[in-house]
């Protein structure tokens, strides 16, 4: 008869046997006393599957899963075997009641996200917070169909007024050749102004009420998107700023007229504001932040390409009469559009021998890109299935704690 | 000693051992009792392999695949182990007796089209619908090269006539100048429409058969093979009325033009009745629907970098004097060119920051497109191998339920 | 006790336990003495290994091996566990005597070529044989290699000769102005004529000792690489015949210029010639027969997409003042360079119509190009690895039947 | 009851069973005995878990590790088995004490690199290898960084002096016009030569200091990336030298032109001094070594297909006015930009023939240059993963043999 309890200093180098569904594991008392929240750690509650005639611990369950949850106890480290799917996994380690840091570390490594989302506890900040943060209700959806209509016809506009059809009424806004309120008067009658004042106007709403909801306002201020929210705004308010102190932008002034065109660059920016909409823009940054060393060694990697391949095919071309290469720096764009296989055809080699050697370059650049691309494609795969359902939230019904 | 059947409760809770080539497999009767279709649900049936002195089941069968059998019983879904084969599974499912219902659901999940088709059972509908839709009989796969060769004939003279030597023929049979008669008699005297005519004349045939021979009208309807079979049809009907009006198509009158160039592309978009007739295009489009999130996602990624990088582009080539960037809309083509390395050269950034900026411009293309495409071309490898033959048509035939 | 051997006919049902290192196989008789021929199929053989205390047969031999072995006398079909390496199961294999029949299937299956060349029996063929058609003597390789030069020296004539420094050279051996005699003359002295003389007494004479050497002429004579070399012999005689014949080839008979130009074009192919000599064109070739369908549906996909895409395009553009689309057969051009994302630039859509078009087509194009590459990339990776060593020729020395 | 010791000739070949945490595997004391120095190989060893009662070794340690154990001692080959971890499979290697010798082979076919450095016994030696060849002191990391920086410059400067705005500069210091005495002065106050000599002597110290510190001397001269260092040093003593003969390199000779030009590509190279710095340029020069055969291979393929379609083009294209293949060397240019989807558009077939040729060149270069390319992006990922940790690094501390 075994006793169960850490009374008996001895008993823990005694043999356990458990079966799990006729797969047998030996180990010792010792082994699965490190983890005693755990089902089978707890040695009162891992009685109720104690059967004497054979001696053994009998579970009626998933047998492979069981290999993975067995290699914690012996190595303290969590990991799926790699012929069971992740439910079934998942299943099992909340039956064996692993505990939810076990849990929460081996969804990490597969990939999920396991930060929760702070509620601000008090109205009506909990409220707008409802409002604008989470998608759930409909009047939350409607308040984010809204911010994306906005938010595309702010970057339709800004593409938009590029055309020579409205370069005349886009000039308008910038021209302060009058005083104030002239100018005030005409940047307010124009339509592209008009629109601006709209969306800046629903932005600076969203942007006020998300931050007065915010539960932790210094997390709110540094996180990345608010910044963006904020930036995006700016431009107007600089616009506003340069007609109200009657600056002439459209002359030949080399530093205010680069300020507009940054002011006028940094409204379309705004496109990035989709991704707290769209889940399928937040997998592609999560892919590019878990891809960024590939990414860097990538670019680094073409870099010396570029720098090595304009340098011999500079010095290559050099006596062709009309060649395209007057120096490196502008042999760069030539190795980087052939390495990249683009091949505007604006400048290429002419000798026999900058031809043979455009070969080598193409295809090296072909293989320099192509290796660390499965690597990046693996991470985005990784994150589209993460977006899949969370594996604990669909458990079967047959968790034994319930019975 | 064991007794089978279902009057004593207390023996829902004893243990069975299952016995598969020497994989022992421990349970309790109350799991394999869930589904007693099956034939290590039915006490009865199973009594058969039971062995008294070892006190178990023995089946002689594939050990790895029971794995996956034993687990349906466990958690009541059905997954084939990753290392075994679909063949092998297949049989060992039919072995076990685990019912159309399991074997329809596994089938889904590895992807399969387990739909059957509907065949009709009155006559003359049944040899019609055997000849045009089976492919089976020696006649109905003449039927389908008469209609293949009818589909090449007619998309062949669409696009024929469009070469200038034909001009004169094609215009001829738009050019409505005099009564109805005459415009009839050219009509039917130019050899382009003669050919269209022929065309239509089988479509109609085999549009109106298959309608007649089909079981289900709403669903024959509702068919976007079909449908597409209807459409383009139409054209023809449409230039016969243009005809017989009398109105003229050839002049500057925009709406009628543009219909006629509509009417004319709609005929070569019969190439796609030729999916009817080959599995290759049926796996393309299959592949296309399964894969259409990520597609949506490629385009609107490109969608965005696309209004990025051409406003980006477009301020930053502002200052050449001979630039390709006349406006944000404008430099939309040349970022899809780029992203997509298709570089035509018609526009290229000729500034040191524009040129250095298109270097990350296509490399982010390859990414961005690189990404969905693993996910793509799995789809299709799925339903390639879909197109073997069917796992359960050639079971092997020591089924037990023969012997 | 159990007794072996077949007198007994109630004995078939009985069960025999398999111990293979530890893991245990359960079966009954019937199913071994299904392969008489195997070690375990065979009574006596197998007596020993039997163990009698444990009533089992022991073999201290790979676990996991033996699951695919065992799945043999259950199923009839040989298939490696994925888990397993091909070296070890090959020894297994080996160990267990499965017979050469099923070792030719496994490797069959595995991508080996398992068909054997045949030596003719008699000499001098047998020695003649030996030199030209294996590679294993050094004068072989030293004939390998004579040939490889001819093969090079031949197409790089073949390439030289059209330079504009050689035109006068080329020419001359095709112009037959004067009598035979002077034509023979004057193509004896023409250095390209001589280097082509040479290499084609050499391809002579290998082609017809090989043909004399070989053991099975219909074989021979039917074998496609055979075939090649006898038709890259054929211009050098028809040169030979016109010069003969005295036709004059240069001028603006239309017939005989294109005869010379194939005739010329035909020299190049017998580049095709390494690939008896180099293992690496035997394994392209033997990937693009494996992978002719999905080619084919390649091929049939994009004919589908240029003819759609030419006609969309070209009724887009139409309206466009210099557009580059005369006709559809002429948009076709486009389709296939932009669908390859090769992009010359000579014609592209110039309406804004047609270039949010020609974004369509190029990302179908990638697509559809990408779709089949994985099927043809895996086939080549498993024609590579072919190429390793035979697992059966390096296998470990502890084969039971040795000892 | 079983007796350990080799004193029993008859017990080699008495059963032995292990019982890893329940899985158990049995085996003959025979093959235990191949490997003495192992803790299973040591019978006085493993008599510490030796089980009296149950006849048996019982280890509490990860089951599928040990069938890769099990395996070595059957067939005297290390593989992890594809389901279990480097790291856990590296942790029992070292429990089982299966020697330095197994864990090294089983490193090196995993991609490891375990050769290691031999550190200078004697100081100063020794302070200054540390300094120089560890990256592990902060004085070491800034020598590096201090190093990477002169090679920064020293290609920047490469690069920059070919600007037209520096041309003068730049072809000033090659110029000797004058006596040796004007030209050094000239040259050492032009600021490319300034920083030029700076550059050199600091790879002069750095080179001197590393060959004084090496060990083996030999090793370090063979050593490919010393001679890099070297070589990239040459051309700043030969432009010196030229200085002091009054060498005139500006002019037309060709000769002394020609090695000015590789003179000056010479330093460009020094860009590759960088890979002692940086470990992804070492991982790519592993990846691109182990890659070669692929390489190799894809470049003759390449070769083939480029001089088969420029021939094939070069008949076709031959009777258009106008076409861009004068002769077949020349349309190798465009078969190689074909074939490699870079189209630059200087060069493209005309008639319909050539252009329907051109879609198979580009269809067969996307094959061509896709096949080899999944074996080199394996075996980058391969080289990638081995930067991680080394897996007997960071082995668990409840090894057996310190307890
Ligand atoms: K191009
Ligand atoms: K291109």
């Amino acid at each position: 008869i075994v006793t169960h309890g850490l009374a008996d200093p001895g008993r823990a180098d005694r043999r356990v046997r458990i079966n799990v569904s006729g797969m047998k594991f030996d180990t010792r008392e010792r082994v699965l006393l490190r983890y005693p929240q755990t089902l089978l750690g707890d040695t009162v509650r891992r009685q109720r599957y104690y059967v004497p005639e054979e001696e053994e611990y009998f579970f009626d369950r998933h047998r492979p899963s069981f290999e993975g949850i067995f290699r914690y106890y012996q190595t303290g480290k969590i990991k799926r075997p790699s012929n069971v799917p992740l439910d079934v996994f998942a299943a099992e380690l909340a039956y064996f009641d692993m505990g939810n840091l076990v849990i929460d570390t081996f969804l990490t490594e597969e990939g999920y996200d396991v930060s929760k989302d702070t509620l601000p506890e008090k109205e009506p900040q909990r409220t707008v917070w409802l409002l604008f943060e989470s998608q759930e209700s409909i009047l939350s959806k409607l308040v984010g169909l809204v911010t994306v209509c906005f938010i595309l016809l702010s970057v339709g506009t800004s593409c938009t007024e590029t055309l020579p059809h409205f370069r005349n009424l886009t000039d308008q806004s910038f021209a302060h050749t009058g005083d104030v309120k002239t100018n005030l008067n005409i940047a307010f009658h124009n339509t592209f102004f008009q629109i601006e004042t709209a969306c800046i106007a629903w932005f600076c709403i969203e942007l006020a009420l998300r931050f007065y909801a915010s539960p932790l306002k210094t997390r709110f201020v540094k996180d990345i998107m608010n910044i963006l929210d904020f930036v995006v705004i700016v431009p107007y308010f600089v616009s506003l700023f340069l007609i109200m102190a009657n600056v002439d932008v459209t002359g030949s002034n080399i530093i205010p007229g680069t300020i507009v065109r940054l002011l006028r660059l940094v409204r379309v920016f705004r496109i990035f504001k989709l991704s707290r909409h769209m889940r399928s823009l937040q997998m592609l940054g999560a892919t590019l932040r878990a891809s960024a060393p590939q990414l860097i060694m990538l670019v680094f990697f073409m870099a010396i390409l570029v720098i090595l391949y304009a340098s011999i095919i500079y010095f290559m071309e050099m006596d062709h009469p009309d060649h395209f290469f007057p120096s490196i720096p502008e042999a760069f764009w030539w190795a980087i559009i052939t390495l990249t296989t683009v091949g505007y055809g604006d400048i290429y080699p002419q000798t026999p021998l900058g031809k043979a050697f455009a070969c080598i370059c193409v295809i090296s650049g072909i293989l320099v890109i192509a290796m660390p691309l499965p690597i990046v494609t693996k991470n985005f795969e990784k994150f589209y299935k993460k977006n899949g359902n969370n594996p604990f939230k669909n458990l079967p019904l047959d968790n034994h704690r319930g019975s």
